[in-house]
């Protein structure tokens, strides 16, 4: 029965880092390997690195290999298999990203936003198994999303949808990336986290943990802000209640729209863990109507640093449903 | 070939009025019946009182009718035609809708939200033909919405999806009547407009056409405040402005979550016409991503009066798709 046992490649082109693995049918990840992206490259050396690392891992598997996934940040033209000016990867404009892997692999390749394969990847084998309607947020350095509609990705009129991040939540609030202001992203990112203390401590002086924890302003991460939450600090404490208030009421609204059976939580941010979740929980119950709030389960991602890799691997398998 | 030319009946229950119609496959309305809701006579009076009027108006076609559509404001059990416990029907808990139409006319019934109803009715016959993903919101006393997906109606994980005027604009803003704060309906319902301009003019003393015309502070309608935008009156025009830039902010988190091809704009507060498109145009240009402003038509809804008839007739064409 050996012939049935089929694999799949998941490529995870990332800004900092490139990973790529060889996923079975269960979602297992069987090898893998990572990378620094040489962005110094540009986007011929940056595929050459990628196709090099598909070689490398594929290689005792090269027979059983069906098809090739990659997730990675948009814009994106799923359909043609182009990147088009990704703010990760300054410089690219409309690369051809799916053509060089089928020319070398001679195997069919599909292209997805990463949160979109990140969403694929918990409906398939993570935290939304089994259900029929995802909302996945993850909350980094920005908040990406995806959304899974009647157990199929949904992507909108031109592919850019899930843009769930850009909500406005206060009209006059932070600049955010997008050009928009008082968005969800700029309020309970990483980036945006981090930002706000730095702010805060500067402008009012306030003597906190995280000043001891980061040895100066410029090093403020939203790590050195939970760590000193956890530490009892005060100011810590009550900044990280605010924010996370925000991103409550971003999840509550996506919830009063979409009445999920699930919201799914990644990235670097949930890491702080219940804290989140139950605050998070609080806001939707208050803030949502009550057999919304019931039907939603608000849960963590599952798939953890897999995400990327089983991420992209899962697109094959809803392109080939 | 007489036989195939099969009409629908649209039955549409508002906490004010019932009307009732004869549709033919191409959204026309033959015939139709309206009347107040005799709401003190409670469920059972008003169910006779919309079963005499489909009587009334389906009499000249019995024989080819095949089924009846109801549209009801929510909460409600479409799979099980139940009205759980409406807020413009006190005193209706749990009341079996669809059967007593089955029962008299021998053929299916199908119960569906109104707004949902109204937006099938869009796509269908109206503003949405040949769009496949659609986000219609009704902005009159409340802000109602419905959203199609790929072409078909989406209701979530039980029937409640759509709440789109629930998403919170401002944390701190004015109660909502869903219990929360801020909400768009909050700030953009045609209650929540008469409401704010009341307030800001009882308690600044403001002098305007506003009050002119409405005579005493307690008649404000929104109407009032179009008609004194309308006529110049500076503090109609700022207030105008400002309460659809929150519609634009809401309307562009919706198209930054769906980036649908096209949003429809119904209900009595859309009767101000060019003013409101323009203002949510420029707004949704500014606050969204270029692909999605790009992608996204935002238009007003073409049923007008007929919606709620042409809207309920809809959910059978949907549900025997």
């Amino acid at each position: 029965m050996k012939k049935e046992e089929k694999y799949i490649i998941g490529v995870d082109l990332g800004g900092t880092k490139i990973a790529v693995g060889v996923v079975d049918k269960h979602g297992r990840v069987l090898k893998k390997k990572k990378e620094k992206t040489e962005i110094e490259k540009g986007p011929f050396g940056i595929i050459n690195q990628m196709l090099k690392l598909t070689e490398d891992v594929s290689r005792e598997y090269i027979q059983d290999i069906e098809a090739i996934g990659i997730g990675a940040a948009g814009p994106l033209n799923t359909r043609e298999g182009l990147l088009l000016s990704p703010p990760n990867l300054p410089n690219w404009e409309r690369v051809q990203l799916t053509q060089p892997f089928e020319k070398k692999f001679k195997i069919p390749v599909y292209l997805e936003n990463d949160a979109n394969a990140a969403a694929l990847g918990e409906l398939f084998f993570g935290a939304g198994r089994g259900c029929a309607n995802i909302i996945y947020l993850t909350i980094s350095t920005g908040i990406g999303g995806g959304i899974i509609i009647n157990g199929k990705l949904y992507t909108g009129a031109n592919y850019n949808a899930g843009e769930v991040g850009h909500v406005v939540l206060d009209k006059d609030g932070p600049l955010c990336g997008c050009g928009s202001y008082g968005c969800l992203e700029a309020f309970a990112s990483g980036t945006a986290i981090a930002k706000r203390a730095r702010e805060h401590i500067i402008k009012e002086g306030i003597k906190t943990k995280i000043l001891t924890i980061a040895k100066s302003t410029e090093n403020i991460t939203a790590e050195n802000v939970f760590l000193a939450a956890k530490e009892g600090d005060k100011f810590a404490i009550s900044l990280l209640d605010e924010i996370l208030n925000y991103l409550g009421i971003g999840i509550a609204g996506l919830c009063n729209i979409f009445n999920p059976e699930c919201i799914i939580l990644g990235g670097g941010v949930t890491k702080i863990g219940n804290i989140l979740f139950e605050k998070v929980r609080r806001v939707v119950d208050f803030r949502c109507f009550k057999p919304i709030a019931d039907a939603v389960k608000i849960l963590p991602a599952k798939l953890k640093d897999n995400v990327g890799i089983v991420g992209a691997a899962s697109v094959v398998i809803e392109r080939k449903k």
